[in-house]
């Protein structure tokens, strides 16, 4: 396996391999939402959203968590640890909001009494489907083992990111990770860490990617702020 | 608590209280599918489904599964044990179907490369949500003991069901159960063992609940070959 050249492109990134262990993750300005439906480019957005990932990954990496984050190559890119993707969005709640009280419902921002960490399959024809452990052994996604790891890994991570937001008077509602495996097998967080992944809120006010869900003004001003707060963190 | 009377009144049962420890339950001709957005009332359901569930229940009961059943009062009552239910569908998956194909996708009737037990939430305006354990636990509905508890129980029975009808050269696909606890705390597999309940399949041909929510034909003409299958289980 290896090589160098273009290996992928999804609706907001394009990933290509530079070496065998590495990739160039390169933002795009595009933002989207309801598994694609709704679409728009936005000015400076990728460039924001690879600086906060990579300023909030640095921040993981020196908390100890396994992060693909290498280098932040500005304006939009980021040098990154080649992974074999695991298609699953691991989401951690510490509040009900989203695809969960569409699923349950109870109000939006009301407090879970502990963390929640839910696997959905990453799949928009089939609208992301929400998969148990059991799911993920049957259909034969993950094995129960790595399943764990990545709870573990994601629980801490959402922890540390809502710590560090809290010091910035905001509050982290829930969080969206992908995982993949490294070519030992580790696994390593993946993907992105930015307004587009998170609900992150102060004095009730939203500073993420719902302001775009629900029409609410222009989102790369709050993204601003956010990549603001991020900036404390020195890569 | 205790006393006597009307407790509940279902979509295709009425529960009413007879002592402090036992319920009647009357099973009703009335058939529903879709979150009951569709419903019909056939004459003889209520007697079938409440034979079947008796002599199905009795047959776990001497395999060492604690059910709710008491004594089978012809010709559409069950006198059962008392239960505090629990709000859940306990669905045991032998091979893919419903509304595991509309979520997951796959074929219906592909094997699963092992059984697969799922909770879902009772509700028809949420349209029964699938939980995962941590959402039981979260949302306050079983502790993780109950849980696991339920998941044993319910793949002990199917399979004991499973090996019954193969015997009669019916496949049992899928299953659903309910569960409660007693008044002691105990769990007990309560609710209905029926073709409403289950998907049963002889050389390609439906036994069950399908046959209504795809308009097969007459589903009381199959429902009486299955209570056929299951009278020689002696009550």
């Amino acid at each position: 396996m290896g090589g160098v050249g273009f290996l992928y492109e999804g609706k907001t990134k394009i990933v290509e391999a530079i070496d065998d262990d590495s990739v160039i993750l390169t933002f795009k300005d595009d933002i989207t939402a309801g598994d694609g439906a709704k679409h728009d480019v936005m000015q400076k957005k990728g460039q924001m959203c690879s600086e906060i990932t990579s300023r909030l990954m640095h921040y993981l990496n020196t908390k100890g968590v396994y992060t693909m984050f290498m280098n932040y190559v500005p304006p939009n890119k980021i040098r990154a640890r080649k992974l074999k993707m695991i298609p699953l969005e691991v989401i951690v709640r510490f509040k009900k909001a989203g695809s969960f009280v569409r699923r349950y419902g109870g109000q939006e921002g009301e407090d879970l009494q502990s963390p929640l960490v839910e696997f959905t399959y990453k799949s928009d024809v089939m609208h992301d489907p929400l998969m148990c452990i059991e799911h993920l052994e049957v259909l034969g996604i993950v094995d129960r083992n790595t399943a764990l790891k990545v709870i573990e890994s994601a629980k801490e991570s959402a922890k540390l990111l809502k710590e560090f937001f809290e010091i910035h008077n905001f509050e982290l509602w829930d969080i969206k990770f992908e995982y993949g495996t490294d070519s030992e097998g580790n696994i390593c967080l993946g993907d992105e860490i930015s307004p587009d992944t998170m609900r992150l809120r102060k004095a009730g006010e939203i500073f993420d990617k719902d302001i775009y869900r629900r029409d609410l003004g222009n989102p790369m001003e709050k993204y601003e702020v956010v990549l603001g707060v991020c900036q404390s963190i020195l890569l």
